[in-house]
């Protein structure tokens, strides 16, 4: 049957997450009822990462079968036009059978908004944790560094985590700061639930000096959940690309999460 | 009476504009009552722009008098205490006697923003307008060229418009362009009831090639509504700055309305 793989965004304040459950609106039962309208038929669309409940994606990737022939634009006017405004569709493109949108992915690159002023703001508060701190982004940096690389990241996996191990490589971890804004841009092979926001929230103990840098090498050591700092919240968080081989030709996307590209 | 200045963000989606209305949900209602709460009386409270339903805010700037003593931090963290979370105050400051948020500016700055791309963006469907079309940004540059300085703006005047006379000093007109984005940054002593939205509508049928540059020194000698453009919808729309006299030292905004700064 025709695969076809798909580009998604969304504002994930809505939603339960990705992931389809029973009583709680997810992205996924949205975009299947989506598709399968335009293809006449159900479809079941896998997606290269399972978002959490309140976390937004501007690059998020599926893929689904269909015996349904439509023209590229015909499938991303047509989906797009029976999602809700908080979800759309920004490509469409026939792809090879081999193709998978979860296992093809060589990487997911998650960004992570950090909003540090002394009072809140009404046009980030959906998209930006907001903290008033002073934070030593240097220490930060530094500690970053000492994650870099293939761990067992025990340490900031959630205990609802379902992957069948705890080792991951994090590829790329860096902070950028620009004016109030701090945002941390997170690439790794696959991710642990909450990694990203264990991370987060642990590198602020650091940014507040609470903890030296070598604090957060320990806590990666010692695999032990109850060491890290808090989950950061989800509103912060958006998965910004999901990335294949060259040879399946996916787009990357085009849209800022809402922050400077150079950030 | 001290008199208190502020800096007020909001997402204006929810709201029938700045103004008081006897039957819709304002602004200024609701920065009235969070600011009563904390002076523990009524407070009147005047703003540099009246923006219309839908549009947002980055940089309004507001005032009231009050025989209210508090710290700068108590009115800042007060008033947001009793705010929504699509209404935020930025910054409060003791200012004299003699500032008054709406007489005492000399300028206002407004940001429209497009999202010129193929399919429509959830991320960015209520702070932008969605536009599908292949756009002479030249062209567009050089037009607006023609309507910087004093004129008679009749031509870009809403029919329910209230002001004494239609002459505005348009000082800038520029239009910034990245990846898909259009920013068309304004800045006027004052602006008429749509003028924003109605040059930046007029502005796209030249992009799109339905008119010359010249013609939009036509329309504006001309005077006349109705040979203008569309009036461009609201939710693109941003009151960024009021600007005032150096003496009185009223902050600029810090944060973005969600492009970059230097777009």
């Amino acid at each position: 049957m025709p695969r076809v793989a798909i580009g998604i965004e969304y504002d994930g304040r809505r939603f339960c997450g990705w992931q389809r459950q029973d009583h709680a609106l997810s992205v996924q039962q949205l975009v299947e009822h989506a598709a399968s309208r335009v293809a006449d038929e159900p479809v079941v669309v896998h997606a290269a990462g399972r978002t959490d409940a309140g976390v937004h994606a501007l690059g998020q990737v599926a893929h689904f079968e269909t015996s349904a022939e439509r023209e590229r634009r015909s499938w991303l006017l047509g989906i797009n036009s029976n999602l809700p405004p908080d979800i759309s569709i920004s490509w469409v493109q026939e792809t090879e059978p081999e193709f998978h949108a979860r296992y093809s992915a060589e990487a997911r690159t998650y960004q992570y908004i950090i909003l540090n002023q002394p009072s809140r703001s009404a046009l980030w508060a959906e998209r930006a944790w907001w903290l008033h701190a002073t934070l030593d982004v240097e220490s930060m940096r530094s500690a970053a560094r000492r994650l870099l690389g293939e761990h067992d990241f025990s340490a900031f996996r959630a205990a609802q985590c379902q992957a069948r191990t705890p080792r991951r490589n994090l590829q790329v971890l860096e902070i950028g700061e620009r004016g109030s804004f701090l945002c941390f841009t997170v690439r790794a092979n696959a991710f642990l639930h909450h990694m990203v926001r264990n991370i987060v929230g642990s590198l602020l103990r650091i940014g507040r000096g609470e903890e030296s840098p070598e604090w957060l090498a320990d806590v990666l050591a010692s695999r032990d959940r109850s060491r890290a700092g808090m989950t950061a919240p989800a509103c912060g968080l958006c998965l910004v690309r999901a990335h294949y081989p060259v040879k399946f030709a996916i787009p990357a996307p085009e849209v800022p999460f809402g922050l400077p590209r150079d950030l």
